[in-house]
């Protein structure tokens, strides 16, 4: 099971390196301003939200030189020496070690960024420390309509990704901290999370595992607080009358649908620990599902 | 006919209600996010739209996190006890007149917020009157996109609801009394037009009818203004002598379109005194048949 | 080959121009909210890029009664006069000559306004010149959403039409200029750009050719900057590999690939002088041939 799954993920991976290329082919510039955003996908993302200019990345010339340079590198370097050199896992463990240290910077600054405008909001600091630390996957959806790919069932809040929940988790610390509730002096605290994250996604490209250290806390979290006794079972009742073809309904609303929602939850939960993480497509199968009931 | 549309609604209605079930499962956080776009949508989209920071209602904490335990016990709480008891006819007419009370309150807020602004400006204080009386509804298309839906054939300009035009009419009311074009004190407005729409939605939801008070007026505008005698044929006439196809245009192309533009609007007014209302679904079908028309 | 082209064109208008006229009869508000996003679009995005409220064009109150009168009598003068009038060759030719003049100023303004924010940053003053004087055309996709149209595969940067290409050039020159590191004054580089564009659009409505001037330049760049010999071979080997039905790949990963890389260039170097204009619909079709050849 676990296999077939990271085979399909890979698969998923090449695909849409596939898709990459084309676009670098058919049209540098749609390519380069893909990359531009994932690049700064987080300034944009936390200027907009503070109502800073979101051009404010392209004045930073050195900057944006640097991303193109690179950018142009990857994809067009001649015998594709920059793309096969970056792709050897000792460079690659390397390069994403340093990646998740500007993590770290990233997240700070946007708490502090959001401490100076909002002093006492904890909202405001974790979200814009959020959004600056993970930016890229947060405004993937129209990253993909830059070049043409537009996948409005998936996005990271639906389903996180490991680097987006890592950076929701520093935001938080990082506004805990700031706003004195977390007793750690700035420094340590940014030391042990840089040396968190950059283990752990060391740990993870070795292992070529994608098991989130949080899964057994998020599956605790998850049991505790969203998945109470028959949640909903007003709603799921209606849901299930409405189906005219179900000539079941005859047990009491209520434990007809504590059954159900058992039923629903449970192959979440057998494949894998975490049941966000586990439940990969049965969003879909759940709406044709429910879509089959109604109709 | 109209018992089978309504019948319609009450399905999409509940086909939605599932979706949100199978969301708030799959993802609490989506489900949160898209709940606070729906509470605080008219801020969010009023402030992109003046240039003020959109993440400020994450500042109002005491706000969030009321919205955010209603939330939290509408979705999760044990036995369903709050969604059972806010269904209740009672308790939601209680609770719809005390929303439509704010509605008030947003949309004079919008209003004045923008007069500060720009002062003599009737259509932003129009806009952002209606954006922030109406945000949730107006920026739909997005806030279905966080839970993974995409509907890009609907929208609330297309198809105002009921909720999004009475808004429309508040705010030109209020921008009207704002620069003194109507000779109202502004409190007696607030109260004339608060009671209207309390009375108007509870008389909605007491007869479970969906007809639109403005049905009449809008209709009669929509006659006046958008459908002249023969309006735009020389476009339909190009359009019709593209379908090579069409063996029957020899009249002049004139007199063609005006019969067939009448028969392109009579569904609309048969079925419904307001055609806005009425061509429910008609644009797909329109498209449908001026794309045969064409090829 | 290119008549076949132009009539497909031709019937994409048609169908365009038809899905506004459903538009206009269903919703006039979503029509004129459409046509005053096009008019205007260029103020709006760049406002949102540079944090300054995108509603500001709604408050030059005589421009956009000007615009919305315009719209009115294109969509709903009786008899149809006001279409089929600036529909005439000569009147079209008139009006778009005064469109392209207005456009010299609308990008010289970005600039100009970019510049006072943004002092030495020659790409903020670039975007943002592009961004107004080609913003109808950069947000078309949203323009279209507020239609109910949604075609997430194109956009303007994946396939720049000609305007958006000679707005490029122009914020480029008009940087250039601001900057001085073109040698030129203003008003002569506004004269000559605007005779430049003018006598341009003439042609090409004379002529009835899309070919565009910039043609000869950007082959030569494309050839020069992204194509060298066997770009990304690792990426495309490792794309191949995946393909287990695929029994042919004996060779050396990177002679293969750049044969590859061949074939798939030829069709567009072939049908045309400028690879991004002839890859028309290449980009779809490379995506399908990817995928089947991972799948």
């Amino acid at each position: 099971m676990r296999t077939s799954r990271e085979a399909r993920t890979h698969q998923n991976r090449l695909a849409a390196l596939a898709g990459a290329l084309a676009v670098s082919r058919v049209s540098p510039l749609a390519c380069w301003f893909s990359s531009m955003l994932y690049c700064f996908g987080g300034a944009v993302l936390s200027g907009i939200m503070l109502a800073e200019p979101p051009v404010a990345p392209l004045s930073n010339g050195t900057g944006v030189m640097l991303a193109s340079i690179i950018w142009y590198l990857v994809f067009y370097c001649p015998m594709d020496v920059v793309y096969s050199c970056a792709a050897l896992l000792p460079l690659r463990l390397v390069l994403s070690a340093m990646k998740e240290v500007t993590r770290t910077w990233k997240v700070l600054g946007g708490v502090t960024q959001a401490h100076n405008k909002y002093k006492d909001s904890l909202l405001v600091m974790i979200a814009i420390g959020w959004a600056r630390g993970a930016g890229g996957g947060l405004i993937s959806n129209f990253e993909q309509l830059v070049r043409g790919v537009w996948k409005p069932e998936t996005n990271e809040l639906l389903k996180m990704s490991y680097p987006t929940k890592v950076t929701l988790m520093g935001a938080v610390l990082f506004a805990l901290q700031q706003t004195h509730y977390l007793p750690l002096q700035k420094h340590h605290l940014m030391l042990f999370y840089t040396i968190f994250i950059v283990v752990n996604k060391s740990r993870m490209m070795l292992t070529g595992s994608s098991s989130s250290p949080f899964a057994p806390i998020e599956s605790a979290l998850y049991k505790t607080l969203f998945s109470g006794h028959s949640p909903y079972a007003a709603l799921t009742a209606e849901v299930r009358k409405a189906g005219t073809d179900n000539g079941t309904s005859t047990g009491t609303a209520c434990h007809a649908t504590t059954k159900e929602s058992e039923k629903n939850r449970s192959p979440g939960q057998k494949n894998s620990s975490s049941p966000v993480e586990g439940e990969e497509g049965s969003l879909k199968a759940k709406e044709a599902e429910d879509s089959k009931k109604i109709n």
